[in-house]
């Protein structure tokens, strides 16, 4: 049994849970509070001495840190995982893609904006700059979603469930979702997947 | 033939380079010079509509981005890569975890001390942001190298070279490298490998 680390509302946490759901890999969430401190606990830097979450236990005892290495690795083997190395190659490049130039931008505007509100004042300026460049790399995903049903080979792969994860709530991070409206369409597709689980459920989980 | 698109200095681009010339892969180098923003002339956009370095356009004319998505998908097959679903999970695992959580801090430190000084005084709260954060990723590093001779598997392997990009001049970003013995030993143990070519020569090569 796998056992996964997580905390609520969580974009990293969400996608793995969603592809475990999806892959029907049986699995536990423990939740762990990180508005709390609780990632910095001495009980939870024992588990993971990074002190990060998602982290994930794989059955014979091994951590895994990263949302994506974890996305790779259950997704291997799978119809999740493309088997050709052109496809592999672009499941790669969109996941990479999501870490350096996607989440930075979508995930803390959202965490100051509709999280952690009463932050917002002191961050404005940050918070210019992720809209800027968040606006940015949606953009890019709505000129490749404009002629792609899916990111990679047209089909529902574990690349769409990475870039799910904080793309479908880049709203609560006031990105104007209507700009995009090829990305809305996708997330649409998304949602109506077998086995999709919304966010909403996996907080509620806990 | 490959053609690599890259700029001076960078350890995204550098890291690519050393992946193909320890793997006899023929390729080419453009230089783009990011500080004139060449990145965002028409010309270049017309290659890489991202506008960023480093691109690597393949020899049947695609073009990749993501430097670690480059690093797997030219080092799969060859001794660089592992081939057992363990080993695979920990490259994984290091490379997403460089480009989440020790490039974002390291490259920029670097950047605006040594290559962008005139840049310094009005970022020194963000730099003293980036100082905290790369110390505890160099020490994290550290700590794993303590204790093996390289990042996975106790072998030279591609998730060295996709460290070794930046956390080999993290002390031109004011690091202080005396504090993470292990990683300096690792440096040399690279620097050691057979067809190692320096960040200089890249630089150089221009």
């Amino acid at each position: 049994m796998y056992t996964l680390y997580a905390t609520i509302g969580s974009g990293n946490c969400y996608k793995v849970q969603l592809l475990m759901r999806q892959l029907n890999i049986p699995f536990r969430v423990v939740m762990i509070d990180v508005l709390k401190g609780e990632t910095q606990s001495p009980e939870y830097l024992a588990i993971n001495p990074n002190g990060k979450v998602p982290y994930l236990v794989l059955p014979n005892g091994e951590g895994l840190g990263e949302s994506n290495a974890m996305l790779l690795h259950l997704a291997e083997g799978s119809h999740l995982m493309p088997q050709t190395a052109q496809e592999r190659m672009r499941v790669n490049e969109w996941l990479f893609w999501e870490q350096s130039s996607h989440e930075p931008y979508i995930s803390p505007a959202r965490f100051w904006i509709s999280i952690m509100p009463e932050g917002r004042a002191e961050r404005e300026t940050e918070i210019a700059t992720w809209h800027e460049r968040g606006a940015k790399s949606l953009k890019m995903l709505d000129d490749h979603l404009s002629k792609n049903d899916f990111l990679v080979g047209n089909r529902y792969t574990v690349a769409d469930i990475g870039l799910f994860g904080y793309t479908h709530v880049a709203g609560e991070g006031e990105f104007d979702m209507a700009k995009y409206p090829a990305v809305c369409a996708w997330i649409a597709r998304v949602e109506a997947r077998d086995g999709f689980l919304p966010m909403m459920d996996f907080a509620e989980a806990a």
